[in-house]
């Protein structure tokens, strides 16, 4: 029987994890894989106060520093169920964990576009992961899609890579910081196609080859897509837990509809996704739990 | 004409800042002395996420590099007034500064205890800066005032200065984190004094020797305050902001009562004051100011 159990290891579950640590209570953390969360796939982080710049898997694995210094149990087993009443219940596939409280903090995974095949070229010439996978295409040709932050960094970071980098968004306007669309416009080997969409995948003999856009084809050989992301909840199935388009609904103390489980950082329904957000949050929701 | 002007250069007021620049913004950082606030009198930093272990004015440096290295621009003048109409106007001694937004992130300062000549030993005897000032009494003997996590850990890093610690409680119980008050025990130079109070300052030819408690007396040669803090927020007597103990009052994007006023950290109303939240707030309130 443990105090907390906090779902997912990226920023805001292992921010919470030192906290409620530190606060004197037996904390379990659980994710599927790695710890770190989505920063596992960010190359660059420029916005995290008092860092000045660190890649996304060195701020995770500071992150896991701490978790390891503190001695905070955690088990990389991937949760399917949980069961919240007065103790919840959080089943892996091998075993089941109770504690009085738990805090989800599952994140989010990126969207896909839904096209035919799409599923089959995923790590075969779709990514959603720069960093992991850009150096696969040195010295070819990739789109990367999508208009947001990320879309724009990514394409940055992929043009000192790859040849050139097609970057397509279906609106006009990017949605990204200046900062980085003052850096785009600096750079050569990057083609902006704007008001346009992928429709289909070219591929010949099992390889990603091109991609059919509304009103023209072009030759690729890896696509980066960056359209934004689902809530990683599927695990809730069996729960009254209020979502909202998938995300977890919790009020200023990080707490759900459901007494004694609180959700922090990208997988709760919010305006900002940031880093240094979903750190607060976790820590935010682990004070609360430890002051009940 | 500023986009923005920030009041405060503590971790809120720099995380703020970083923000807005990065979103293309012009923005100016008010403060009156150097960067950091009340990082600058913080020994050690355990429960940053994403940094291990670190000074509190190494913290304070590593986010003035950032101000530094993105070019935001900043005056170490104290604001003496502000005017909130549509523009608004910060004054300091000798100027005065407009902007389209103002975010105050002004921080707060130690408590006192309103003794009978305390504020002629502040500086002399008295501190509120265990990092400032423990040097000074290297193989002396002094007293901690206070019962939250800060009067515990500045007891711990004195321990290892002076000769001996009193810590002072008014109550039989500590609200400080359970990793402190484990480490208390194991330090045999702390005497701990609980249910007890500091009624006046023994001196002598203008020095601080002793103190007279409710039922002793002790000598001591330094007396650390870790009592409470009072917000900062004196230069806004001219203005309409909705106030609560001196603590300004803001919705959940940062913004107060007074249209394009915002507000972050430790200065606001809120339940927890911890460095990574402040850091969050600023971040917050700069995002939705940029989303104007």
């Amino acid at each position: 029987m443990y105090d907390l159990i906090i779902i997912g290891m990226g920023v805001s579950g292992i921010s919470g994890a030192i906290y409620a640590k530190r606060a004197g209570l037996k904390v379990l953390l659980l994710d599927h894989s790695a710890p770190g969360g989505t920063l596992n796939i960010i190359p660059e982080i420029e916005n995290y106060p008092g860092i000045d710049n660190i890649s996304g898997p060195d701020l995770a694995m500071n992150l896991f520093n701490t978790v390891n210094k503190l001695g905070i149990e955690y088990k990389l087993e991937e949760v399917t169920d949980v069961i919240l009443d007065n103790i919840k219940t959080v089943k892996t596939k091998d075993n089941a964990y109770q504690s009085k409280y738990i805090l989800i903090a599952s994140g989010r995974k990126p969207k896909m576009l839904g096209l035919k095949d799409e599923d089959k070229y995923i790590g075969n010439g779709i990514s959603t992961c720069a960093l992991c996978d850009g150096a696969f295409f040195k010295g070819k040709e990739v789109a990367v899609i999508g208009g947001g932050s990320s879309a724009v960094s990514e394409a940055l970071y992929l043009s000192k890579i790859v040849k050139k980098v097609y970057l397509i968004h279906r609106r006009e306007e990017f949605r990204a910081e200046n900062t980085l669309i003052d850096k785009l416009k600096q750079i050569k080997n990057i083609e902006l196609i704007l008001n346009n969409e992928v429709t289909s995948l070219i591929t010949d003999n099992n390889q990603l080859i091109g991609l059919k856009l509304k009103d023209r084809d072009i030759n690729i050989s890896g696509m980066f897509l960056y359209i934004g992301f689902i809530p990683n909840t599927d695990f809730l199935h069996n729960t009254a837990l209020k979502l909202e388009n998938g995300y977890i609904i919790v009020d200023s103390n990080g707490e759900t509809n459901i007494e004694g489980v609180y959700a922090a950082g990208d997988v709760t329904k919010k305006e900002i996704y940031q880093i240094i957000n979903a750190a607060s949050e976790g820590a935010l929701a682990a004070i609360n739990i430890s002051k009940n």
